[in-house]
Order: C-alpha cells, then sequence, then structure tokens
C-alpha cells in the first residue's frame, strides 16, 4: 500500500492515511478508548458502513446549501469525511485508496470509464425501458 | 490542477480524471451526446447528488456482501463508483480531489484527523444525551 | 392535518397498495415485462435497496429545495417514493406497512417512542462519548 | 397480510403519531431538554434529514443482514425508524403522513402508481440511453 519512492503528493497523503487507519487495527494496537477509528472498526461494519451513508447524506446536503450560498469548504470537508469513512471500510476489507484508484485508472485506460459508465447506464436503460 | 511532471503515480490518476471530467463541462467543449460526464454535468447537480446517495447504498450492499462470500473487486468498484461521482461533483463546484485531500492531510497534521473526528463524536454526544 | 371525515382511510390506502405490491410477486402472476414492481421483485433485493438508498436522497434534496423556495408537492412525492420502495421491500421480506405501523404504535404505547429514541441516542452517546 | 379486523386503524396509528410530533414543536410547547422529536425539530433540518440518509441506509444493511439469517424484527424496526424520521420532516414543512399516502393512492387511482414509476423509469433510460 505504501510506495517509498512517491515525492510529497496527494497519494502520499492518502497513503500514510491509510497506514494511520491501518495502524488502529486491534492486531495493530489499536485502542477503541482512545481512537475514533479503532473504535470504529472494534464496532465492526455496520458502524462505519452506516457513516458512509450518513456522510453521503451529508454531501448532498452541503452541495444543495452551496448552491443558495453555501461554504464551499464545507461542502470540500464533508467530502472529506465521506472518502475517509470509505478509507476505514476499504481497510477492514483488505483494500487501500490505491486499489480505488487503480481501479479508475484501468477503467480510464481500457475503454475510458466514461464508456463504462455509458455502458452500465445503457444496459440499466434496457432493462428498466 | 494538472501537473504535467508528475510520475505515473495514483496522485497523477486522479489529477487525470479530475482534468478529464473538468473537460467534459459544456464551456470546454463537453458534448452530453456522446459523454457520460457531459450529460451528469448537463443535467445540473440533482443528477450526480443523486447518484452520490446511490452509490454511497451501492458500498454498503458491496460491503454485506463481502461480508457473505462476495468479491472484493466488486466492493472496490463500487467505492470507485462513489469516489468518481463525488469527484463529478467536485468538478461542478470548482473544488478538486487534490482539496478534498489536502483537507484530509490538514486534519492529520494539526491536531489530527482522529482527533477532529473525536471531537464532533463527543460534541454530537452531549448534544443528543 | 386530522381529518376525521377521510372517507377511504389512509389504512385502506396502503394495505390495498401492499396487496397490489403482492401480487406482482412471480408466483402471483407478476409480469416483470409490464410491471415495475415485478421487475424490482424479479431482480431482486439490491435492485430495490439502492432505491431505498436513492430514494432517501431525493428527499433530502427537494426537501433542501423546498427551503429555497421549491414546492412542497415534490417533497411530499418524493416522500411517497421512498414509502413505495420500503414497502416493495417489505413485501419481498414477508413482512407489511401494518407491521411498520404496529411497531411505531407499540413504542408509542408501551415507553413512548420518543423515549425509544432518546435511549438509542443516549446509548450511541455514552458508545461515542 | 391484511388484517380485515384491526381496531383502531394504521391510519389512526400515523395520525395520532403526527399529532404527537406536531405537538413537539416549539410553537407548541415542544422541549427539547426532555424530547428527542423537539431536539431535531430545534436544530432543524440537517438534524433530520441527516436521519433519513442514515436510516435509509440501515434498512439496506438490515436487509442485507436478513437474507443471511438476520431478524425480520430488526428490519421492520429500521423501515420504522426511516417513516417516523421522515414524518418529522414532513411535519416540519407542514405536510402529514396522510398527504403521502393521498398521492400514492392518486398515483394508484389514475394511471396506477405502476405506470408513474414504469414511465419515469423509461424516461430515465432513454435519458441515459
Amino acid at each position: 500500500m505504501n510506495d517509498k519512492n512517491l515525492p510529497a503528493s496527494d497519494e502520499g497523503a492518502l497513503a500514510r492515511l491509510a497506514a494511520t487507519i491501518e495502524s488502529r487495527k486491534r492486531e495493530h494496537g489499536g485502542d477503541p478508548e482512545t481512537s475514533y477509528v479503532a473504535r470504529l472498526l472494534h464496532k465492526g461494519p455496520d458502524a462505519f458502513l452506516k457513516k458512509i451513508g450518513e456522510e453521503a447524506t451529508e454531501v448532498v446536503m452541503a452541495a444543495k446549501d452551496l448552491d443558495h450560498g453555501g461554504e464551499r469548504s464545507k461542502f470540500v470537508g464533508e467530502v472529506a469525511d465521506l472518502w475517509f469513512h470509505s478509507m476505514v471500510a476499504l481497510a477492514h476489507y483488505g483494500a487501500s485508496p490505491h486499489d480505488v484508484i487503480a481501479e479508475l485508472e484501468r477503467r480510464a485506460g481500457t475503454s475510458g470509464i466514461e464508456e463504462k459508465a455509458l455502458r452500465k447506464a445503457q444496459r440499466r436503460a434496457s432493462e428498466e425501458g
């Protein structure tokens, strides 16, 4: 998950955060009494999956507020919360942000992410139509 | 948002994807007839915000399936969908994945992301309790 | 809000709608080619569970729009969509809106729904705090 | 599923619950210190809208658990939570469960709720396809 040769970059930041989350697992010494992430991981999937649904809703609310004069930093902060809790789930299931980004890149690299989304939309359209 | 000197890295991947999304805006020549992203952006916020709620739900379902023998790649793919549609929203509101990651890093760098989340949980706890 | 003179009662409406959904099950002759509900039921849980997440998001968006001059009927329509897809899920799992309402009534009747919600909030508060 | 001998109707239960929620509004004497609903209403829309997103996610999780041996009563309880918080939102915006049910009935009565949903799916299909 860690690539030691990356410059200080967004990837570095995501990898560092993923490593921090990883270190909060019980088997790595994480303490639910003092760490929010350790507590989420200790409670199990329902705890952080529920947060993903909740944070997605908060992203939507902050976006709607932005449409009516709200602050962009609030919206960006909610997306950060959503991605953060996604990363807790990724860690629990033995995956990493790198896997997510690799998947995004794979789609873009082979047939284009849009084509992927487009095919999905068309498939759904034909199923529903 | 584009840094031509990045090595092939996750950061590169996110920045490239953000640039692709940016290019799908109408003012940059995006065509709703041929591009899924252009269509989402053209339809306006409700279209991609709804997708964020939908994809968050799909992440939760794929995670639950994983608990019962489902495939990890399906789960990772759903997180990719969630992040991808988040990035469409970010583009619409003039923000980028870099802003999100900078916010995550800022939290970790100053008082620690956990402390931030912990304070939030405690504040909510005291409000609710 | 209360209309004591309701001719065909709301209860009747929910029960009738539940019966209609029930009749769309394959074993009761529902045809996925002609019925939206039959198609959802035929596709299986992921299809209607995803809709619950999506419709919840649409309720939130319509509410936010209402805060800024949107129409109340749009909001009510989205809640109707949310309840409707909840009812499809209830039917699939062998439950009914009556079960949901009985649960709501049970909470109110025994210790009060608020006390239930309050205890839940307090329990969560103490877990998180 | 239908119980023709229901003494106090489901409608009665929903109307009573709606009346209780209404009474928790500040202008009707609701006290945020002692009432969960009064506190939600006092905090404003974001508080209960966020709960709708959260409870929708919990419905999905409980449904998935049901697929793997979980309890139906847990699932029904989560739908009850979802409908309950929907009703808090309805109250805030001056609407009621009766309005929701009337809308469901209106759809069923005029052209059929399925036709409505079907047309919506087809419209979306043609937009996406």
